[in-house]
C-alpha cells in the first residue's frame, strides 16, 4: 500500500478544509460572536497539519490503487470531522469533544441527528459552520478536492468513485475534473436558486443560508428548536420542493442542462422516486388532516415531511412523532428507501431497490418458465450479471449492517426499542431525526459517550456506503506490501 | 394453468390426511377422551372432499409445469391445515376457528406459536393430533404424497421442488420416489432413535411421543405449560441434541447410510452450523450462569436454548425471556438464522448466509482488485452466478417480506415493539415463541383474529420459502391459460 500517497492527499484535504473555515471566520468576524478565535486556531491546525503532511509525505511514487482510494476516503472524512469539530469545542458551545465530533460528522455526513438541547442558544458563526459541513458533505469532500487539483490523472478516479453514492453502473469518465467541477456547478446554481427564492419570500439572509445549506446536502441541520414550523407556508413549500429536488440524481441536471431534456424525463429512477413521493403524500395528507385541522395544511405538512425524509434531509414543520401510527410507519419504511443515486441524499437509493425489484421479477418468471431467457433492463439498458450480484450482496451487507448497529445501540440503558430503531436508521440512512426519543422534538444528548461515537461511525458507513469504511477497518488493508 | 391436475392433487393430499388423521383417532380410542367423533368426522370430511375432488377433476392431460407445482404446495398447505383445524373446532377443545387454523398452521409449518393458555388442559389425542402435525410438516406433506404415489414420473419433480427448503443448486434426481421415501425412512429411524432414548431416559411413552414429534419436526408444541423445564437434565439433553440433529442437512445422513463418512463430515454448512451453535452456547452460558446459579446448569440451559432456536423448533427450559439483554438478542439473531438447508429447520438457512458472505468477500475483493477474477466456491463446487444472485434477491424479499408482515402486525393495540418484531420474527422463521408478550411463558392468544391470520401466512410463507405462496397469490397465476 501506499501510505506516503494516501497521507499526502489527507494533507491536501485538511488544507482544504483550512479554507473551508474561513466562511464561518467571516461569519464570526461580522457578527463579533466570539467564534474567531476558535476559527482561527482550527485554521492555523489545518494549514500546519496539512502542510506537514503534504511536506512528510512528499513521493514520486503516485501510484495509488482502489485499496487507497477506498482508505483515502474513510480516513478523510474522519479527519475532516475530527478536525472541524474543534471549532464548537474550542468556543466551549459543545464542551465535550465525543458531543462535538457527533455533531460535525452527523453535519458532513449531511444526517443531521444534534446533540443540541438548545440549537437557539449557538452562536452565529457556530451555526454557520454546523450547516455549512452539510453543504460541504453533500457533495463530497473528495470531489471538491478533485475538482481543484490541477495534476489531475486517471488513477485519482478511485478516489472518487468510493465518495459516490448509488450503484457504480458505467465507467466515470475519463475526464473527471471536467465532471467534479460541472457537478459542483450545478450545486451552486441550485443552491444560489433557493438562497433566492426564500430571501425573495421573506425569509432574512442568515436564516435563508442556513436552511439552504440544510436542503442542498439533504441535511437537516435549522437554527430553530422547532425547525421549519414557524416559517411561512411559502417559505415551507420552497424548502420543500427543494428537498426533493436535491434528491434527484444530478446527473439529470447536466443532461437538462446540456439540452437534453427527453433523456432526463426517461429516467425509470427519477420518475419511481416521485411516485413514491406523491403516493406517500398523498396517504400521510389523508391520514393526518383530521388531526392537523385543515386540508391545505395537511397537505402541505405531509409533502413537507415525506419530502424531508426521502431526500433524507430531516427538516420538519411539525412533531411527526405525535402523527397516527400508519404515518410514522410510512416515514420509516421511506428513512430505509431514500433518494436517487447521484444526489445528496442517504438511504438504499430507488436505483438499488428497483433493480432489486426487477431481479425479483425475473427469479419468479424463471421459477415458472424455467427455460426462460430474459435479462433485467434499467434505465433502456441490460444489466449484467455481476452488477446484480453486486447490488444483491449491498443490500445484505446493509442490512447485516444495520442490525449490528441497532444490535449495539441496544446496551444503551434507558432508551426504547422503537427509540433504538428509528436512531440506528435516521444515523444510518443520515437523516436526523428519528421517533420517541430522538423524535424531531429531542435529540441525541441523552446517549452515552460509546453510543454517541457508534451512532458516528454508522452515519459514515452510510454516507460513504459502506465499502469505504469495512476495508479501512480491515487489519490486511494495513499490512505492509 | 391445468387446473383440474391441481384439484386432482390435491384430493389426493386430503386422502392422505384422512389416513393420517387415523393415528390420533386410535390414540383417542385408547383414552377415550372424546377425540373419537371429532376425528371420525373430519376423517369423514377427507375422504368425501378428497374422492369428490379426484373423481371431478380426473383427466387425461396430467402435464404440470412450475406455475401449478407452486401452486400445488401452497394450496396444499393451506387446505391440510384448514381441515386439520377440525379436530380441534369440533371438539370445543378450540373453540374458534381462526384460533384453530393457526394452531394447526403453526402445527403443520412446524412452528409451534400457539394460542393456548392452557395447553395441560387439552385432551390427550388433541395433543398427539396437534404434534403429530409437526412431525408430517417437518418433512412435507408432499413429499409424503410423492413418496406413496405409484405412477410417478418427471414431471411431478415441479411439485417437491416447491416444498424443499434451502437453495436448490444441483438438479434434483429423476429417482424422486426413491429420494421421497429414503428421505422418509431416515426421518422414521431418528424419530425413532429419539423415542427409545427418551423412554429409556424414563419419560412416560406418551410424553415421549410429543416431545419426539416436535423434535423431528422442528416444531416445538409440548404439553406442559413449563414446556420442558420439569424433565429431568438426561432428557432435556436428548431432546436438546436430537434438535441440533434435525437441523442439519438430510443429504449428510444419507451419505452416512451408505458409508461415505468423509464426503458427509467435509460439509461446510454443517461445520458452520456447529460453529454457530457452539459460540452461541459459550456466549449464553458465560452470560446467564450468574442469573441460574450453577455452571452445569447454565450450559445446560443455554445448549438447550441454543439448539431449540438454531433449529428453529422453539422448546424452552427456562424463561429466557428473563435473560440479560445479551443473551435475548443473540437468540433474536439465531432465529433469523435458523439451520442447514435440506433439514426440518425454518430461518433463512446456514448455506444462504455462507453464500452471501463468501460474495460479499468476493465482491470485496474485487473491488480491491479490479481485474482479479475468482469464483465463489461452496462445498468444494464453483457457484455459479444464477445461483449468486437467487440468493441475493431472495434475501432481499426475505427481509420485504418481513418488513411487511412487521408493518401490518404493528397495528395491532396493546401490543410494544419488541412482542411485535419477535412475534413476526418467531412464525416467519417457524420458531414459535419470541419475547415479551409471545415470550416462551405466554401465548399468541391476545392478537387479534386478523393479526392471528397474518401470522399464520407468515408462517406459511416461511416454512414454503416465499415462492409458492407470492406466485399463488399473484391473480396472473389464476388466469385462464
Amino acid at each position: 500500500m501506499n501510505r506516503k500517497m494516501v497521507f499526502f492527499l489527507i494533507g491536501r484535504i485538511l488544507l482544504l478544509e483550512g479554507g473551508l473555515l474561513l466562511l464561518p471566520l467571516f461569519v464570526s468576524v461580522y457578527y463579533w460572536d466570539g467564534g474567531q478565535i476558535p476559527f482561527l486556531l482550527t485554521i492555523a491546525l489545518c494549514l500546519g497539519l496539512g502542510l506537514l503532511l503534504c511536506r512528510l509525505c512528499r513521493t514520486d511514487n503516485q501510484v495509488i490503487y482502489a485499496k487507497e482510494g477506498f482508505l483515502i476516503t474513510a480516513l478523510a472524512w474522519l479527519c475532516v470531522s475530527a478536525v472541524g469539530a474543534l471549532p464548537f469545542l474550542i468556543s466551549g458551545e459543545i464542551p465535550n469533544f465525543v458531543d462535538a465530533f457527533f455533531e460535525t460528522v452527523s453535519g458532513f455526513t449531511t444526517t443531521g441527528a444534534s446533540i443540541l438541547t438548545d440549537v437557539e442558544a449557538m452562536s452565529r458563526s457556530m451555526l454557520f459552520w454546523r450547516s455549512f459541513t452539510h453543504w460541504i458533505g453533500g457533495m463530497g469532500v473528495l470531489v471538491l478536492m478533485v475538482a481543484n487539483m490541477p495534476n489531475l490523472s486517471g488513477r485519482k478516479i478511485h478516489v472518487l468513485r468510493a465518495e459516490m453514492p448509488g450503484p457504480t453502473m458505467g465507467k466515470l469518465s475519463p475526464k473527471l475534473r471536467d465532471t467534479a467541477k460541472t457537478l459542483y456547478l450545478l450545486y451552486i446554481v441550485m443552491t444560489a436558486l433557493e438562497l433566492v427564492l426564500l430571501v425573495a419570500g421573506g425569509m432574512p439572509l442568515f436564516d435563508s443560508a442556513i436552511h439552504t445549506f440544510g436542503t442542498a446536502g439533504t441535511g437537516g441541520f435549522g437554527m430553530k428548536a422547532a425547525s421549519i414550523a414557524n416559517y411561512t407556508p411559502y417559505q415551507q413549500w420552497v424548502i420543500a420542493v427543494f428537498m426533493m429536488l436535491f434528491g434527484v440524481n444530478f446527473n439529470l441536471y447536466f443532461l437538462l442542462a446540456l439540452g437534453r431534456f427527453r433523456s432526463a424525463l426517461r429516467s425509470e429512477e427519477l420518475w419511481t422516486y416521485l411516485v413514491i413521493i406523491f403516493l406517500a403524500t398523498a396517504l400521510i395528507a389523508v391520514n393526518v388532516t383530521p388531526q392537523i385541522g385543515s386540508t391545505s395544511e395537511g397537505i402541505r405538512a405531509a409533502y413537507f415531511q415525506v419530502t424531508s425524509i426521502s431526500s433524507t434531509t430531516g427538516f420538519s414543520t411539525v412533531d411527526f412523532d405525535q402523527w397516527p401510527t400508519v404515518s410514522r410507519m410510512i416515514l420509516v419504511v421511506l428513512m430505509f428507501i431514500g433518494a436517487c443515486a447521484g444526489s445528496t441524499a442517504g438511504g438504499l437509493k430507488v436505483s438499488r431497490l428497483v433493480l432489486l425489484y426487477k431481479t425479483i421479477r425475473r427469479e419468479i418468471r424463471h421459477l415458472l418458465h424455467p427455460r426462460s431467457v430474459t435479462s433485467v433492463r434499467f434505465e433502456g439498458k441490460p444489466v449484467d450479471s455481476p452488477t446484480l450480484i453486486s447490488i444483491g450482496t449491498y443490500f445484505a451487507l446493509y442490512i447485516a449492517l444495520f442490525a449490528m448497529f441497532w444490535f449495539i445501540v441496544s446496551f444503551q440503558p434507558g432508551f426504547d426499542g422503537v427509540s433504538n430503531f428509528t436512531a440506528v436508521a435516521a444515523c444510518y440512512n443520515n437523516i436526523g431525526p428519528g421517533l420517541n426519543l430522538v423524535g424531531p422534538a429531542a435529540s441525541y444528548a441523552a446517549y452515552g459517550p460509546f453510543f454517541k461515537l457508534v451512532l458516528s461511525v454508522a452515519m459514515l458507513f452510510g454516507r460513504l456506503e459502506i465499502y469505504p469504511m469495512l476495508i479501512s477497518l480491515s487489519p490486511s488493508t494495513w499490512a505492509k506490501n
